[in-house]
């Protein structure tokens, strides 16, 4: 089966600070036509960041988008050029003034292929140094460290409600049982 | 903490078919002014469709934004005003044919919340019976039936890579293997 979108005319919508917004005209393999709402990002990392005693650092932040305060693994976008395993160790830095010189790549996946290009970069995180954290200007974090089971729990709940952070834990989880 | 964001004013960028657009300007719990552009959506619903020898149907598709034909559990989006159950009895089969008389919520979760309020809905569907599915017309879709120890593979391997499949599958299976 043919299933590929041929792109016949591209409508810039918004060009942003954070995301991009464009539609696409697209020709179908019946050879009608359809629109495409997409939603241009440049893609993100998160970090699943371990302690000596197997503790999970999380972050607690106010969302916009859904006005709600949500507990996450620390993440954020990929700068111009950056390389991954730098934005990993950037980003945990900032968020959560935490340092390592190891971290390993878990999974990545798509956010919303429906309508975004956004990729997400899992890392896992260990040997970590305390330092001081650095959040953007517009960032307010708190941080919390919690066992694998009450996130685990928080997930089955729905107190954990981030596609990001369900995918990470439930990989690392996955991977780490099957491992012992 | 607070963490608190006021909206101080709200810029409607794009209304489309299937996302709007906003940028909005908000208050910091600082007192400081920051932007956040917002991609609003519906919400969507996903289902796990389990046939009686134990296979869960997946479907094969095209998605614009990202170029590639993804493997994903059959989902689409909610209808105004339409019953989360409802919209996942129809979805399931509008794209694969199936029909169930009964669907189970397994876990809500948001997929994007840094930039859009996108929230899914998972549902699991037994009893299913075949008929004849009636996909969108700008839809091209092709239904494959996988074991779950093949789905957790193509996880792993990183041939899925749709996050609401991702966290469909693991939190059935983690679920699942709790209550065996």
């Amino acid at each position: 089966m043919t299933f590929e979108e041929k792109t016949m005319k591209t409508e810039r919508i918004y060009e942003g600070r954070i995301i991009n917004v464009r539609v696409d005209t697209v020709e179908l393999p019946n050879k009608k036509y359809s629109k495409r709402e997409i939603v241009e990002h440049p893609g993100a990392v998160g970090i699943i960041p371990i302690t000596e005693d197997n503790k999970i650092i999380l972050v607690k932040q106010f969302r916009k988008a859904v006005e709600e305060v949500l507990l996450e693994i620390p993440a954020g976008k990929i700068e111009p050029g950056e390389n991954l395993v730098r934005c990993a160790v950037r980003e945990l830095e900032e968020e959560t003034g935490f340092t390592t010189d190891h971290v390993e790549k878990l999974i990545e996946f798509y956010t919303a292929p429906g309508f975004s290009n956004e990729k997400l970069h899992i890392y896992v995180a260990k040997n970590l140094k305390e330092g001081i954290s650095n959040p953007d200007e517009d960032e307010n974090i708190e941080i919390i460290e919690l066992s694998m089971d009450e996130i685990l729990n928080k997930i089955e709940t729905g107190e954990i409600k981030d596609s990001k952070t369900i995918v990470a834990m439930l990989t690392y989880t996955n991977l780490y049982s099957k491992n012992r």
